[in-house]
């Protein structure tokens, strides 16, 4: 185990989970787990380890995902099974490092990149000859609980904080509120479910930040609603994405995705259209993912 | 290839498709197609077919999945993947077919059973340690399409004619409109889903048949709509389930799944609430999920 800021512990018999636990619930370091000191270079504790399996979940940088990619580049070419909920590894990452999980009989697997532990990439693995013509949906739930406190009669900030309380957003909300987070994912899908290399940056990107309460409240007054909404599309030989907010009105399955519920829907030439809702998500859910992906990878 | 009124078919060397087609377009019989005449029973049929895999699609039988349930077994005695879109099958065999599959060594699928070729088995088979605490939905298109036409102003006969019209009623719609087309599907998903067997005579079920012009009317001024759920919960150690009319308010998901689209949701100890919508169902995702089954099957 490796933290940014409890220390790191290495112990080639194993190490005590509940014990871990306790000292990270204290606030004291993990060093006291290792029977001698761990490496200091999180390269070096990944090669040392002899793990089976290692789980990436550094926080995630847009613009190339290190050095996360470094950490699953690492354990995949020491044989180990890459398990990650950190999106930038697949937006910056996902052809090279699939590769080298398919070199080394291993598996590179990111369920919870988008939508937590919905199944949406194991599901398309069981989908065959799928050509995916368009997705589309509100993939951000911290934008989204934003806009319904907004709604609700919060300000922008007392939304933000709400957000905060309950632990969706991050200390530093930028991410989610100017749009890159649902950007990411999207890109992350186009990546992996159009078989298309796609980053942030192509994402033509718009935030929350410009709905004021009076345009809250005259979409209200007219029985709609602001949602921040992720679309990819093809154009000829292209493809195009774009986060933006939009007003939608009553009659849109989206009027009713609030708080912190999300939604995915994919167009495509054999199923017409089929989404995929999540309520109640957490870093419970998140690590549900993590897991779901760690036992398929072992089964497969 | 076997048909209740098109003749039947058998070439150990293969059957020509494209001209299969033909014949079925014209009306003619398939029995030109074998070099000798095939067996009149069915049973003999699969034996004599040398097939590594069986596509079954009989009509459902809701009270003991017979004959589909005879030629799965058939098929599976004989090392053949057996691939199904009858629901009968799932409700009155699982267990057993479950086993005799792994007994030789093959699958036994069923994804189209259940809103057509959406993941939700495929899925399930990738979310491990879950349990789930209950499903709901609407998971019978006919009665959505009928009751949002009844809500545009058509009458009881003129929905019913319609929907059969677009390919989505069978000819005797009663299996829908009563309901027992949900009550099946929701015995499928408890049987397989919730491991726990489950009969369509044990869901507590009442169809559409009894709402009134007059009743959707009075609904429609309260900015209500009725739809057709279908629940199942577990009572401590029981699983009960229901399937009903229901006047849903213009805040539920369900407000906005009109027409021919489905949903069906699932809450779990692992992943909160997870639903799936289907738009633009036909023959053709049906076929889908048959097709995704045999590839799934063949790779395992």
């Amino acid at each position: 185990v490796a933290t940014r800021t409890h220390g790191r512990a290495l112990n080639p018999d194993g190490l005590d989970l509940e014990k871990a636990l306790a000292i990270m619930e204290f606030g004291h370091s993990l060093d006291e787990l290792s029977p001698s000191a761990a490496p200091l270079d999180s390269l070096e504790l990944i090669r040392a380890s002899g793990a089976d399996v290692m789980f990436e979940n550094t926080p995630v940088n847009y613009n190339d995902g290190q050095p996360a990619i470094s950490y699953i580049e690492t354990a995949l070419k020491n044989n180990m099974q890459a398990i990650t909920a950190n999106k930038g590894t697949v937006v910056h990452g996902y052809s090279y490092l699939q590769a080298l999980a398919a070199e080394h009989g291993v598996k590179f697997f990111f369920e919870s990149t988008v939508m937590d532990g919905v199944p949406i990439f194991s599901s398309f693995r069981q989908l065959p000859v799928m050509g995916l013509t368009s997705i589309w949906g509100i993939l951000n739930a911290t934008t989204n609980l934003v806009l319904s406190r907004l709604e609700a009669g919060d300000s922008f900030d007392e939304a933000v904080r709400y957000s905060q309380e309950i632990g969706i957003a991050e200390t530093d909300p930028s991410g989610d509120i100017d749009g890159w987070d649902a950007a990411v994912k999207v890109a992350a899908l186009i990546t992996v479910l159009m078989d298309h290399p796609f980053t942030p940056d192509m994402v033509e990107r718009t935030g929350i930040r410009s709905i004021t309460p009076e345009m809250i409240a005259k979409a209200k007054a007219e029985g709609k609603r602001y949602k921040l909404v992720a679309h990819a599309w093809k154009e000829g030989e292209k493809i195009k994405a774009r986060v933006s907010p939009e007003l939608v009105s009553s009659n849109s399955i989206l009027y009713n995705i609030n708080g912190t519920t999300t939604i995915v829907q994919f167009e495509s030439d054999v199923l017409g259209k089929l989404s995929f809702i999540e309520e109640d998500l957490g870093p419970r859910t998140t690590a549900y993912g993590l897991l779901a992906d760690f036992v398929n990878a072992v089964r497969e």
